[in-house]
């Protein structure tokens, strides 16, 4: 197509070329393929370099393309149904295991996370760090905020840090026994440290799920997790059964 | 600051620009402070326009920058938390109604939904429009989907579309008593429709929440909504109670 029909009309032009491209993804390419380069498409769709740049973010932003270190610009593979409601308690279960513990340190937290436990901003607490993989690929990196009063049996002289020490963390606070958590999501950009653990450049859109964990009336444990937000779709459901048996027809509803 | 300290660091420029750039927003700049333009930002922090413009695309990703037509670059007030578990199956409540409804049309569902009811693709629905509205501040614009057969009692004479015709749906739903409900959440980018009744450009990031109603074991409606990325956290709790009072603890965890 040519300039006219994208001059012809009130939206920004480069929202008229998305949806000219998504309709181009659907009928020309296929889940994998690399697209043209940005010159390329520019004269295949005669607009500015600037106004493509804009539309494959969108595409981006939607889930449709995904930007690869060294491949391009690829067509993106339906977003994966991932279920937050019920993985995240199941601290120490072995072989099907979601959550990879990666490391365990001490220090401090964010003051934001401080204020839901009752420390002082700058208290150390435990951060265990974990990386959620489904089929090998990373969905998530999570830092885990456990203070002392929530582990007070946790022993201080075997594993002082690495994955040991994070799987002596989880499972006492399996042994604490939670009785409920509350979540909030949002838009975030990814972390140096969490984008490497993403294989993401710093920056990418991730989804933040901030997960507070109660036993006896207080906050035990905090997780702070973020998810690629373009690979992935959180599912919240009333039982674990529905979300995830009904995950690829709920993809892409908007 | 100058060049030198930017080219030293691994990460990439704007990445370190924007986090030197989220110092300045904290102390030297008030909520809703306009930024100065692109060009004098570039030139106090020595950098080009391009690495600028990314640091702030990545600000306003976290919420820290809200982009307005006609104003310019604002420092953004503390994301609003938003209670999604409970709010949008009090379909009839009056005064204190958080979701306005705007409009009621009769037509097809886009086609993951219509795979979520046993509906065939193009099959005609009632299509509810609703606006999600907080202190006069539009957060989520709503599309409800809802098959014939959920609301059989519907009476086709009286209010063919318009607010009232979606609240005689929305009537008939809640006389219908859901006995459940699961969603997703992603992000995504508002059409221009949806944009519009959010005050954002076609394209910004929005969390599109998806949500399924179920009644008699099957699912009765569903609801797809796109929340403002940039101004709200969406939250989830064992409890409404819960979720609500701590919201402001919850806000950026990250």
């Amino acid at each position: 197509m040519g300039t006219t029909q994208l001059e012809s009309v009130q939206e920004p032009k480069y929202w008229h070329l998305k949806t000219v491209l998504s309709e181009a993804l659907d009928s020309d390419f296929a889940v994998g393929e690399i697209l043209p380069n940005e010159r390329d498409l520019a004269a295949r769709f005669g607009v500015a370099r600037a106004t493509l740049r804009q539309a494959l973010e969108q595409l981006e932003l939607e889930g449709r393309l995904q930007r690869r270190r060294g491949v391009g610009t690829t067509v993106a593979p339906p977003r994966v149904g991932v279920a937050v409601s019920t993985a995240q308690q199941d601290w120490t279960d072995g072989a099907g295991e979601t959550w990879q513990p990666v490391d365990c340190t001490t220090g401090s937290a964010p003051a934001a996370v401080s204020a839901m436990f009752d420390v002082a901003t700058g208290d150390a607490v435990h951060r265990v760090r974990r990386v959620r993989v489904s089929h090998g690929q990373p969905l998530a990196a999570e830092i885990l905020y456990v203070p002392d009063s929530s582990v007070p049996a946790l022993s201080a002289i075997d594993a002082p840090s690495g994955p040991a020490r994070a799987r002596s963390v989880l499972r006492e606070l399996d042994r604490l026994g939670l009785d409920g958590q509350d979540r909030s999501v949002e838009l975030g950009s990814a972390r140096a440290d969490d984008a490497k653990e993403l294989d993401r450049l710093p920056g990418a859109p991730v989804l933040v799920v901030t997960t507070r964990f109660f036993a006896a009336g207080g906050t035990a444990a905090v997780s702070v997790a973020t998810y690629r937000a373009d690979t992935c779709r959180l599912t919240f459901g009333d039982s674990g059964a529905l979300e995830i048996s009904h995950e690829e027809q709920a993809r892409q509803a908007s």
